[in-house]
């Protein structure tokens, strides 16, 4: 029972600390969204694209277990709005590593994007007090993810099919992917998308200045 | 101070049970290795592919969050000893989910592969008493992953680079990975894997071949 008791404050504390953020975000007119996915299904390549094509100014925090590498891409990219957050052996972003960074970064922003560790399990139950979650998946990965780790597919409002130039080449039922995904939430949002060929980011631009209006 | 007591002691609880497995494998001349790597780098394909290929008797017990979609796969691929764990939204397997395997796991066996839920973080850091850890990473998903989950890397006496098939399509600098994991375990085993080819897997079986003769 102790060990109980210690999971739910650790929850409720990291609760309250994604509230304080939540308010700092609507406070300073900063749109947020959490992206989780899989190491190496492009989350980190889909910034780099939007650092070139996305026409309204943007932050991103990037967490890693080791490194700034995935940082420096973005700032190189053109984005100098980037910072990154080493976990140090975490397998997930708390929001109170979000606070300690809200701190530093520059608030004339539009949006702010947070690069979840690249994990399909751990980081789907830290709200940062983001606004929405949204999941990366990659058509290398294999096409039975989201049954297989439901829990973020839940709370995502978006998904995007990462890799899309790559589905003629591999054995992906994009459709069973995409029914999937409804089952956990029928109202999602899917986007089909390419850093190499730009497919699916005219829509995801939509969406997210769609959605940014009714914050 | 009462958190930390607690995370120690949960370490050491599963270390406890993750001996009383070691010995069980021991006694029962089973040789056992814990698999480890991201969401769809191709763990289960290259089981299945064992299950037809490798010349000595093995058990598979499989983790996944969800679904016992990986273990029927190994029995439809002909290995009848094949055991699913659902963690039900845990984010690694733990020394006592085998445990409460080994009541009924098949043991005339000569080898057990156990295969982690897909994550590169949070299954190194807990022991199930396997002989040894083989990470599996891709060439899909990037080659910075050794660098920036370095863990794994520094516990894993073999590394499986996967679906190198795949290496002539995309930017993926092979060498730097092996570099890389050297850093970690100058004594590491590389093996480059495809199973559309069978490349590889004969240096991986002879591995593991003699790897059990010094049980």
């Amino acid at each position: 029972m102790v060990k109980k008791k210690i999971e739910i404050s650790a929850y409720a504390r990291n609760n309250q600390i994604a509230s304080q953020n939540r308010k700092f975000f609507y406070d300073n007119g900063i749109f947020s969204i959490n992206i989780i996915g899989s190491p190496g299904c492009g989350k980190t390549s889909i910034l780099e694209y939007m650092a070139s094509n996305f026409e309204h100014s943007f932050g991103v925090i990037i967490g890693d277990v080791k490194t700034a590498l995935d940082a420096d891409r973005i700032i190189r990219a053109g984005n100098n709005f980037s910072y990154p957050i080493e976990t140090g052996g975490g397998c997930h972003i708390s929001s109170s590593m979000i606070k300690d960074k809200l701190e530093v970064i520059e608030t004339d922003i539009e949006y702010l994007f947070i690069e979840n560790v690249g994990n399909l399990v751990c980081p789907s139950s830290f709200d940062l007090g983001e606004n929405f979650k949204v999941a990366v998946l990659s058509i290398p990965e294999g096409d039975e993810k989201v049954r297989k780790y439901p829990t973020l597919f839940l709370k995502s409002d978006a998904v995007i099919i990462n890799k899309i130039d790559l589905l003629d080449y591999m054995d992906y039922d994009i459709d069973r992917v995409e029914e999937d995904c409804r089952i956990h939430n029928p109202k999602v949002q899917i986007f089909k998308t390419s850093v190499k060929t730009g497919a699916g980011f005219p829509e995801w631009f939509d969406f997210l200045t769609n959605k940014r209006k009714h914050f």
